[in-house]
Order: C-alpha cells, then structure tokens, then sequence
C-alpha cells in the first residue's frame, strides 16, 4: 500500500466548489491543503472558508510547491492554465479531474477534446509531468456537506504509470467511504469524463447525488 | 412500476456469449425468450443449450415474432443487420447493447462510431423503431454461470422515449440482483458503451468480472 501521509496537494482552480470540496475532505484527512487561483487574494479567501490545513495563493505558487497537484479549473481554462505551468509541473504528478461537458436545455452532454479527452490534453501540454486521471464523479456538494461522514462512492483513477496511479489510489482512500480503483489508461479516459453528464441525468431523474462504485472488486 | 410479465424477448445475435447469458436469465425469470442467429440451425442449437423456454430462429423471424428486440451482435455487423431488418423491426422497442470496441496488446479501447455510439446508429438506422440502450455491462461469464443467484450490478438505461426506458428498466429488473437504472438521453450513449473498456482494464487489474452500480440512487 502506497503511503501518502505528510503530502502536500495543491488543487487549482481550489475555489471552485469541486476544488473547495476535495480541498475539505483531504484538510480533514490531516494534509496540508493548498487551495490555487489566478487570484491569490480569492484563494486565500476560499482557504480561509475551508478551515484548517488549508491555505492559499496564486496557481503558480501551488503548483511549484506542493507534492501533488489537482486540476479542478473548468475545461475552457484547461489548456491555456496547464501550458502557462508547465515548468512548475514538470516531474510531479498532476491529477486531472476535469469534464468537459456542455449543457442545453436537455441538460449535460460530452464535448469533443482534440486530444480525446482532457487528460490526454493534459498530458499532451505538459510532456514531463505524470498525468493521472481522477476525482471525476465526486459530488461537490456532497464533499462540502459536513452531515456526509462517509461519501459513497469509487474514485476511478486512470493512468500509464502504475506508481503514480497507485499513490493517486491510495490518496482517494484518505477520504472516509471513497475507494480508490484502477480503471485503465489514459486512452480510456473519455469516458469517464463523460459519463459524469449521465450522473447528471440520474441526478436530474431520482433528486440525487448519484456516484458510482465498481462490484466484485 | 412497468408490467412486463408475458412479455416475449428476441435476442438478435443470441448465439454470442452476451446473448446466451441474458437469454439463460430471462428464461429462468419466465420469459419466453428467442434467440436469434443468421443461421436457424445455429440459434436451435443454442436454445437448447440454454433450456426451457427458449427456442431459436432465423433473426428476421425472431425479430417480427417478439415483443421486445435485443441486440447483442458484434459490432462489425450492426449497422448491416439493422439495416436488413427495419421492416421486423419498425414500430418496436429495440435495446441496443452493443459495446463497439477495439482491442491491442495495452487491452480494449472505445471505437469512434460516426453517429456517435452503437445505440445512435441503430436510431439513425432504425427511424420507425424505438431505440433503447442497455445491458452493455453484463458480464457474460456470470450470467452463464449457474453458482451465480444474484447479478450484482446496475444496468444504466438509456432512452429518448420515457415509456421505453421505463419498461426496459422493468425488464432489467426480472433478473435477480440486477437493477435498471435511468441513464440519460441517447446522445450520451458513447461512454456507457465506452466504460466497458475500462471494466475490461478492472478485471484484468483484479482478477474480476467487474459491474457498476449507482450510488444514492
């Protein structure tokens, strides 16, 4: 079993509600937390609502000084922010858990990503970092509701490099109900990503926060 | 609650492993199941291989016979197939659960489909039909597999027509374990037939047959 106590984890865009909301759970978990934005001032500000173990400064500043890094920005920011990082990135593993979904009145859908999906984009702009996808389906707020224990759910993580994978695994385990699992390389990214516009609908179907988990496993 | 007692089931490509598996369940929750196969003698065989209540037929036949259609073919020959059976077809609920993938030495991975996914190529193919898609991530092995009283695994439904998705979750539901659970419109049919190669990656990884199931839901 991979260790990952003591990590330091940046989350850009943290001040997002899906970037606020792992930020929580990974500060509750006893890891120092450091919430990125193009602002530092709002980061600051979204780390200080968080609480404790959690703080905040400019995406740069993150990314060069924590062990690990989450991508929690939209998907229109996507290529542009990691391109502008890429020597603060370079060697570390960057976690990407971005969907790029569209919405109409019909509600989500997936978007094309010239690369095939946005981890592939990810690891396409940032050739020296070791790009693992992950955290795609967790409900915001869920993550941010302090009457939710345990969250219920699996935690996909996709990936070519299987230490990296296994550290990204063991890091999804630290938040109390969630399972990290293996589901298969980069390639197959798409759609995971994707699918998150199907928990949308059952969301929209049953009134739910709806997540998955993996059987026999 | 949809009623789908009585109902009888075609099984278009039924003398496949996915095909005899879901047949075999159907059979036993007392459906009159139907397999179907480009060679007559072939699907025979195959129903007798399953047993009682299942009895085989040209696919042209079964498909104008039955009160609901599946299809279970390879991907390969879909688009073909469709195309020569939408006059048996028309007016019917079709359950598409073919999974078009590709495999290498690195495993599965999703093939591009041009409507966007098997299940929107059979409504393409299909305009007087009603295009449903499910069953994608049943494990053949289990299904066929006699120590197995409980399928553990939800089986997400996909659909356009609300009466349709709501009967095809009903009959989902015959099967013991299994739930049917609404999955969203068909235009995000693409993953779910896609996730089945990230299942692939799972059960190598862990030596599985693996499922999904919706949590909160």
């Amino acid at each position: 079993m991979t260790d990952v106590s003591g990590l330091s984890i940046a989350i850009l865009g943290g001040t997002g509600d899906q970037g606020k909301g792992l930020a929580r759970r990974f500060a509750l978990a006893g890891h120092e937390v450091l919430i990125g934005s193009r602002s530092a001032e709002r980061a600051q500000e979204a780390a200080a609502s968080i609480g404790p173990n959690v703080r905040g400064a400019a995406n740069a500043d993150v990314a060069a000084e924590a062990g690990i890094v989450i991508v929690a920005v939209p998907y229109e920011g996507h290529r542009a922010l990691l391109e502008s990082l890429r020597g603060e990135l370079a060697g570390k593993i960057v976690v990407d858990c971005v969907n790029p979904l569209g919405f109409d009145k019909q509600g989500a859908y997936a978007l094309p990503v010239e690369e095939g999906s946005a981890a592939q984009q990810a690891a396409a702009v940032l050739p020296d970092s070791r790009v693992v996808a992950a955290f795609h389906h967790v409900s915001a707020v869920v993550l941010l509701d302090p009457a939710v224990e345990k969250v219920d759910l699996d935690v996909l993580v996709l990936g070519d490099d299987r230490e990296a994978t296994d550290l990204v695994q063991a890091l999804a385990d630290v938040i109390p109900g969630v399972r990290g699992v293996y589901g298969g390389r980069l390639r197959n990214a798409h759609q995971i990503e994707a699918l998150t516009a199907n928990l949308i609908s059952v969301n929209r179907r049953y009134k739910a926060h709806a997540g998955i988990r993996i059987t026999d496993v």
